[in-house]
């Protein structure tokens, strides 16, 4: 791969799209040599940074997510607007993509020239889920992208992390009422932006009316009344497009609610804080475990450990002793 | 609370169940001052380690989990079997629970006395999902029960973490077929040793064989023909009972196949090496945050980089360089 980041940095402004791809994988890459060439890219692009609208999206397997998006960006790019899809891996190192692969995801999309679809990052990266998505942000907006989704599955900290890089963070959720209810972690309702209740049509869409009637209840009680953005509740059909227009009018009405409050920007503000931290932190991880003499003890240690011979927690105190020595 | 680790130790072992929980709290304690507390209560409890037979059980929101833990809790309870259940919290900073609360969780299972249900860990500790589940586990086993179920919600890290302290890890499923398919993560089937499609009952019953049949040829496309443990897809109904003694006695087939072959122990062994890791790197990290230099560098970059004047890059760098002078 050329590692020549300005010359790779033009190219991605003018819009070559293999260029954009090469651009994110150099900033994907785990090997230190491409470390500093992925920060003169970015910082060659760095007068782009925050263009774009952010969009996070979430929900759980079957939720319809890629037909979701797909729906969203169709309507987005016939408007006129460059749309970016980011994906967060659910972050294991056994993870590696879904069933049928990415390339077969939203197939529609993937061929229009507005449209730039990111298959998920490969697996194994220390750090996990998410850990270059930033970086892929910040070069889709360098190459021009009006609008960058970044889409994540399931709960947890992919969902987190999800939330931590966009300004509007939207979950889409399954038909459903009553007891699967409890199922819906109130920390996803209280990262959420907007709700919205997929699949409203057909037999199911009776069911829709009364899972978006009870989020309501649990956003009411969850929030209370006084809030600048209470969390929207809505209904839409990926598959007919039904409602897909209404929640992107909501997504543009949650940012100006927030920017006219000085809270977009204080969002975002927070955001580049916590990165810097996840940067330090990941680079103070990888120098410990490239220690030599750390290295060494966790290698002596190994049988006992295993074996439980020596407890975890003692043999753990004894790999810091030889770290605090070597710092 | 009492902090004497060995007076604390002999009420756990005797079956106080007060105790027992407040030593798992101590256990979760992010407080340094608890921690020799804490590494010296596992140790008098070491040698009651590794007695029970663990169990992961993951499932998306709404596939009845809570609904299947405890009507398996049921049956082994009414075997004589001592059954505890923890769960691994989807860890955000922001998640506190479900909505309804875990309080109304599992309401049957929680009045039994051969039952112990932990709540979810309170939320906010470094390190996230499942930090202190590893020593919950050990205590239960102090305790003397006899199977530890650990519960984990959606995809993900918490998937991960809980197939990384488990013996068995089982992937429940929603019925559904076809497309949804492409939801389930190729990584889950690669982490799940028994899958099972659960709401097989009323309407949903040919659905859900439908789905079994879908993910049979899932797992054998992932999985080839040649394996010791080729993972197996069952159906069953948590709200009736249908099925889940089934479900049991596989977990029980899957613990004997791979005992007779080695590969129980070896899963553990790498467990308690995966731990050690894990132990040393929160240490590493909480050294590095409660370092004053690295917090002075940090307050002293804030602004800068939460106004983007400064690349969050570059001030990774600078930070890295004050941590590297002062170890």
């Amino acid at each position: 791969m050329s590692l020549d980041p300005e010359s790779l940095a033009r190219k991605v402004r003018a819009g070559d799209r293999a260029a954009l791809a090469r651009a994110i994988t150099l900033a994907e890459s785990t090997k230190p040599e491409h470390r500093d060439a992925a920060q003169a890219l970015l910082t060659a692009l760095s007068d782009k940074a925050g263009a774009a609208k952010r969009i996070g999206i979430t929900g759980p397997p079957g939720v319809g997510k890629s037909t979701f998006i797909e729906a969203l960006g169709e309507r987005l790019t016939t408007q006129g607007r460059k749309v970016a899809v980011l994906a967060i891996d659910p972050s294991s190192s056994r993870t590696h993509g879904s069933i049928l692969g990415d390339k077969t995801r939203m197939a529609k999309l993937s061929a229009n020239r507005r449209a730039f679809i990111r298959p998920s990052p490969s697996s194994g990266a220390l750090g996990g889920a998410g850990r270059k998505t930033r970086e892929a942000i910040l070069i889709c907006e360098g190459a021009g992208f009006d609008i960058v989704i970044v889409e994540t599955m399931g709960v947890g900290q992919s969902e987190t992390l999800a939330a931590d890089m966009t300004d509007t963070f939207l979950a889409l959720m399954l038909p459903g009422a009553g007891d699967e209810l409890q199922g819906v972690k109130k920390g996803l309702i209280e990262i959420a932006d907007i709700l919205v209740v997929n699949k409203a049509d057909g037999e199911n869409a009776p069911r829709a009316r009364r899972a978006a009637r009870d989020l309501k209840n649990a956003v009411h009680i969850l929030e209370g009344g006084e809030r600048l953005w209470q969390t929207p509740v809505l209904t839409c059909s990926a598959a007919t497009g039904d409602g897909v227009e209404a929640v992107w009018e909501t997504v543009e009405k949650h940012q100006d609610t927030m920017r006219k409050a000085g809270r977009f920007e204080a969002r975002r503000r927070g955001q580049r804080l916590g990165w810097l931290r996840a940067m330090v932190e990941e680079r103070v991880l990888a120098e410990l475990h490239e220690n030599p003499a750390v290295q060494a003890r966790f290698s002596a240690l190994e049988d006992d450990v295993a074996s439980a011979a020596t407890p975890a927690g003692a043999a753990a105190e004894d790999v810091l002793a030889v770290w605090r020595r070597e710092r």
